[in-house]
């Protein structure tokens, strides 16, 4: 089993001890289905004051690629083209969800380093999309990943400056926030300051790796126009729960007393420690900044041999960079495994 | 609120104890995500010994819709025609989920009392279909909803001379189980008696109506063919849950100890007792036999609006005929509601 | 072969002799590809012309069903429901093309006698539509044939009546003219008259059963806000021609000195002397009034047997209706065919 | 208008003579429709005999956007990869078009210098395809282009080593001829050598760049697994003609006494001397190898500048080189036109 040791990913983690009560709460009584129930109504009037926005409009789902694909068709029309960083999740580990949902959208990845679009490179992206009129996927939209899948974050003025291209485009802009809690943590700012005020238009919001059991929520900041679409097109893909009270019962509970916050901070700092232990030992880089809570290390072999062999679990990194690992610490990881695994890196590599 | 006296549906139940307890156990450890973990495995093994096939794969999701769209998308291609009873829930009531995830496959409604497809209605849309080769879709499965949606249960022999026919033209047979646990209780009979051994390839299995939180399974009997492309199509449908041991827990503590049976039971006695009331008043028929925990009644328009003035909460039922009312008594409906209706009516049609 | 006394379909037919002469006229020169040509131009303002409209955009393509199937992609979306005679071409032959370009949506069949919606039935089924929200695909379009496919033409008013439904509920309007020719001769109005001046948005006009080699049209009334999504979709779906104004060609010279209305009154007469030939027969019925080039006849077997033996070949119509035969008149069908036809029908009932 | 000095591209070229021929010849009496006329039958025999595969099996269409999309819906699952050329056509210029016909495949681009998938490149992306399971779409299918995108044409060899490495994957190959019949006049060899002697398992067989109307053939090599689910997609996405007697009639007069051969001899030697020509003047580079009827040049701007002033006609070219520009010969190109513009492009460079 991997419990002990294990740095594979914040989807291993349990769920937090606030969440269950919330649940157990919730469970009293019979109340209207699909979303027709009071705590969902609550949700939604926690998360307008959350994100300062009466507008805002909210559709709890239980996954990620869900949130992100619900997100994309309504963005981005059969004939359209998303840009989103090479890396980034919904190209490569989402099978073709956008894909799916869009009924055959064109994912275009663009370059940038650290797991970020590059602004200079986005503009000479745009530049030229277009100019094949009909024969060419209609530029659509723009998603972000914040924090991205190499474990940075996006500042403002980076968001800014990618959301002002697509803007001047005319494309939508979505962020995908499977770690935004650990993001937020991050940067310190509010969570309006990051998304709509940069001029996000919608959000894949991720409790599920911070604590949560099976919680998302595709957030549009406005976006009046897409309102009725979104119900039908989650409805249509399944992912309108007959009992939703308790993903939205999940979701304030996360949002209460900045729990939210609490574990993300847990595993964000949990990263920073682990990340600079690695990084202090002889032949072990650490390749992009350790912003949230994912640390990507550059590990030679004997090492990364040896620390399999001690039970500690996690991933190599595919993409092509040599010896590149990934290493997740979640709300729950105990700090003795991250000692234990510094401990015997130390031990390994002497 | 609806919590007192609604018989709207056994959606708004709430989850059953053993199942909360069950989550509550679960939530130890991190343990490998996605279907990686003990529990599911724990799922698979359980439900091959309770259906009786060695062979059997399970595919838990969080809705019904998901699993009868998956099994869609691999019973029917994208030009073929999926026959179901016309006022079957995946036709009329999943906002064309089948539609999406077979990528445009035309659902063929067929003829028969009491929401069930008539064996002979079925037979003669069978003796021409296909007639008109490529300019028509090509006739590719069959579904039978298990209990119908007018809270019928199909017999064994009405299975069999179904499923008999569809075999007959190489169609798939799937069975939309979203109340397979009432119609189980009401037959009697085992799980593999009511499905594999009368020729059903795929079953979606329903746990949410009857007291689970979220939780249905995809199973398949024996198709080795269909295992990797049902992952492919969970996966790209953001119907994979990073953190699926807490639907495989649900779905086991729902097996464990019968509680499935014992939940069921509870709400099919329920509409029985109910059932038998409304059709001993004048004026009030019941329009479909109760089998399973669904009332269908014609009742007079003053009777209607005198019991919906007093809180009791149910659904015109749609489709056109005159008066015609749906009341689903949950698994933890308490009888002192249904005792309350009774009453109730009966003062009202005095 | 069925070239003699073949009554199959008006798709067997050939090309007429001036638009072969217009293939031949315009093949002189290169000029620019993919419909930027002058004889593509030449075709919308002519177009513009014969249907007073001068906010009219066509889109060439070389089948009805390209054209059907991108009017329902452009005006239902993947969650929606696209009303239609029951037994419409684009429900029953064009093995789910709507479906397909729509990525799901579901058509909605309509009842009415002989081949047409019934005003009465749709005004029922949309007073029930919607009724589920987004449980149920939501009501979006409405499609007319014209002529129908049991020969039969809507009247102005019966036209105007479904498209005051539609349009009263917010649905787009398509009306599928594969022989909207033979329909307006029947009619003897303008093409205004029977399309937009009653509130259809969208036409697929054919001219491949009426004399062209492979030439139809979707054609949008006003429509600028489908202008570019239909020109990305027709490219999409390989409907794009590169040699375009050979498309384009055959519809100018249709056009020219109603080349159109002189083919299709051709086949038309030809069709009411069959009728009346076929109705004046013992034991014979014509079923459905012969309004354009089709006749369908209930013959009794022998004689279907008899004239099948000496070579006339037409179709057994499927449906359910006992010995009901459809039997068509092309442009290009000699008299002498239909002479023969009756000649030995009379001798094979006497 | 472009007709003078046009070298945009070979789709503006004119019909030639013996195709219109065989149009008119085809066009005497009624035939059956829908394909099952005796000129397709004729067509797929002609080819039969052509690539030596009794087995063969021959979809007509009218463009190579279409052929390229059914071959994708064939060969890929909605979750599948299509590995292509970066720069491929199916890639930037179909507007998505096999994504469409997928339902939402992905298109994974490879690189390669000249137009070609490097067979390295190849095997690395290979490498590593597939590890994440169904979080990743799954390997299905390499599409290659002959001649390619560049002007370039694949040998022997390098078809077969990449064709092996798909096959050593499982994944099925296909063709792209659009400019088949320029690349076998490059090559020499036999048309079964080139495709599925190597490998290939489909090939879109293009004729329009090549002197026909609009006549493209899909082609498989044996695939009796394909036949049924070909002709189902190709009816569903409007592309069966009912007249599809002319498109046959097309291909067959484009075998017939190797005419294919003569046209693409006729724009391979022109474009030989355009590049020659270019090549020799001082500021002037051909970037790739001039293989076909495509000359790829990079020109001093004021050179372009002038010859456009002059009335010549040619794309920039997309894709990032700078100065980049594609001059195509068609096989009606007169020789005077390029004569001219090497004239002026003399003279301009002086």
């Amino acid at each position: 089993m991997s419990a002990v040791g294990s740095f594979f990913s914040d989807n291993e983690g349990t769920v937090a001890a606030p969440i269950m009560q919330a649940l157990q709460a919730v469970n009293v009584d019979a109340v209207h289905s699909y979303g027709e129930d009071p705590t969902t109504a609550a949700l939604e009037a926690r998360l307008r004051d959350w994100f300062e926005r009466d507008d805002l409009q909210v559709f709890p789902v239980v996954t990620g690629t869900a949130a992100n694909a619900l997100a994309a068709a309504q963005l981005v029309p059969p004939y359209g083209a998303l840009y989103c960083q090479q890396h980034a999740h919904v190209n490569t580990d989402e099978c073709g969800a956008p894909e799916f949902y869009t009924a055959g959208a064109k994912l275009t990845g663009v370059d940038g380093a650290h797991g970020k679009i590059d602004a200079q490179a986005f503009a000479r992206v745009l530049s030229t999309a277009g100019d094949l009129g009909v024969h060419e996927v209609r530029p659509s939209a723009l998603t972000l990943t914040q924090g991205t899948e190499l474990g940075t974050v996006y500042t403002q003025g980076e968001v800014q400056a990618l959301a002002d291209l697509a803007r001047g485009r005319g494309l939508g802009v979505h962020m995908d926030g499977a770690r935004f809690a650990n993001a937020l943590v991050h940067l310190g700012c509010s969570p309006a300051d990051i998304t709509w005020r940069l001029g996000v238009d919608m959000l894949s919001l991720g409790a599920t790796k911070n604590g949560a059991m099976a919680a998302e929520a595709l957030i549009t900041f406005g976006g009046e126009q897409h309102r009725e679409a979104l119900a039908y097109r989650r409805k249509r893909a399944g992912h309108l729960l007959s009992k939703q009270r308790y993903v939205s019962a999940q979701l304030l509970a996360w949002l209460e007393d900045d729990l939210w916050r609490e574990l993300a901070a847990r595993a964000n700092r949990g990263a920073q420690r682990l990340s600079a232990g690695l990084d202090s030992l002889p032949g072990v880089t650490v390749a992009h900044p350790t912003q949230i809570n994912e640390v990507f290390a550059v590990m030679p072999p004997p090492l990364v041999a040896g620390l399999h062999e001690q039970g500690f679990g996690f991933y190599d990194w595919p993409g092509g960079e040599a010896n590149l690992h990934r290493l997740v610490v979640r709300w729950d990881t105990p700090d003795e495994h991250i000692d234990a695994l510094l401990d015997s890196a130390r031990r390994l590599v002497e």
